[in-house]
């Protein structure tokens, strides 16, 4: 059965992180917001649903068949061992998914550096919040976050390919996502702080050159990252920390 | 094996969504940083290890033998069905691990209505935002939450006892933590809103009923709300919205 993933069209945004797991895989999906002619009609449909019985409270959501799975995180818990991009033991399948529910805290957190106050206001009116929040995301969360994950990688008991296990998970392509985004958002704190991370930086390059997520970037299905979704570049709001 | 809880002493914070229900299940646990001597030295010992494989990023996280589990969500999932407290139904537990994850969300909110912009500085040193980011909270955020769970009570078509399926759930647990955490934060918000959500009131009526909860509720275990915690209860930062 082909998966459904509802998104908004235009942006990575969180969906992203699903989209690579999909893509690595060479799963059978549809992106349905960006079908021709479909856009978000479905999408709300399923939200605002008052007999639906799972209604999920925000996109990203996956939908294989009745079953409607909501939130990053647990997407891709249930689509890791389907698309085997998930650690064979069980046990490890907890460490995946705590180490996929940091990163989702740590992309809530680069949410809130454009909109600290109010998400239902534009980030110019809340600039000058968003430039000290930015500032202490620069310089306490940025390195707490990426050195945790580097240290992850560098304990890994099989090696420091992975985050977890012996062999490519999904956490590793969120991973990716995540240096990606920051590199982005932030060029100046991390072209200051890069060399704290080899481990990180070279899953990110050991990514990128995988076969399928390479024609992946190559591809129209990758949206650039703009001013509209989670990482956004306001050069005001970065600096080498 | 008795499972082992880490988190902080002196607030119910994020632990207290795992205490509630290792207390409804009468399992065997020690809450190893409140073991009379104990403090939270093991659990730092463990977030800073060296040669640990699984490091976790932040408390709360459980130790059960060898499996150390981060995350509130990732450790219900994995107590949920020890605990009999989980959907028997695999696809159902996708189902409670999307609902657990939006209350992560709204959590992780909860706590930035008083520390808006830097998590290191206190809160009177962001005051001011804090009453800004409080006002679209209350104006915004505790609707489009409450509203949801209610929601999603109504259309359960098991009935609207159980956030999901026929039984209690960690969900339905997490649910009655949410109501008293915003209670006790912003009393006024709630008294003026709180007949929107009959269905959800009465699910925490009725968690606040059982027998092991309500044992546990009257117990030294069950620490206060308090202005350290996630709930804060700041009356500058309430209103009737």
């Amino acid at each position: 059965m082909t998966y459904e993933l509802h998104y908004w069209d235009g942006i990575q945004g969180r969906g992203e992180f699903v989209r690579l797991a999909l893509e690595e895989a060479g799963a059978d999906y549809v992106d349905v917001a960006r079908e021709p002619g479909r856009g978000t009609a479905a999408m709300f449909a399923i939200m605002k649903s008052e007999s639906e019985p799972h209604i999920p409270f925000a996109p990203p959501f996956l939908k294989d068949g009745d079953l409607i799975i909501p939130h990053v995180a647990n997407i891709l818990l249930y689509l890791g061992p389907k698309l085997g991009l998930a650690p064979e033991d069980e046990g490890l399948r907890y460490i995946a998914n705590g180490l996929q529910l940091t990163v989702t805290d740590f992309v809530a957190e680069v949410h809130d550096t454009h909109h600290p106050i109010d998400m239902s206001l534009y980030y110019e009116d809340q600039k000058e919040e968003a430039k000290a929040r930015s500032a202490a995301f620069i310089r306490d969360r940025i390195p707490k976050f990426l050195g945790y994950f580097e240290r992850v990688l560098r304990q890994n008991p099989e090696g420091s390919h992975h985050v977890v296990g012996n062999a490519l998970t999904y956490v590793d392509l969120s991973l990716f996502q995540i240096v990606e985004g920051l590199t982005y958002a932030f060029p100046k704190a991390m072209a200051n702080r890069k060399a704290e991370y080899p481990a990180l930086l070279a899953l990110r390059d050991a990514v990128a050159k995988r076969p399928n997520i390479a024609r992946y970037l190559a591809s129209s299905r990758r949206l650039a990252f703009n001013e509209e979704g989670i990482f956004r570049h306001y050069p005001e709001l970065d600096s080498a920390g």
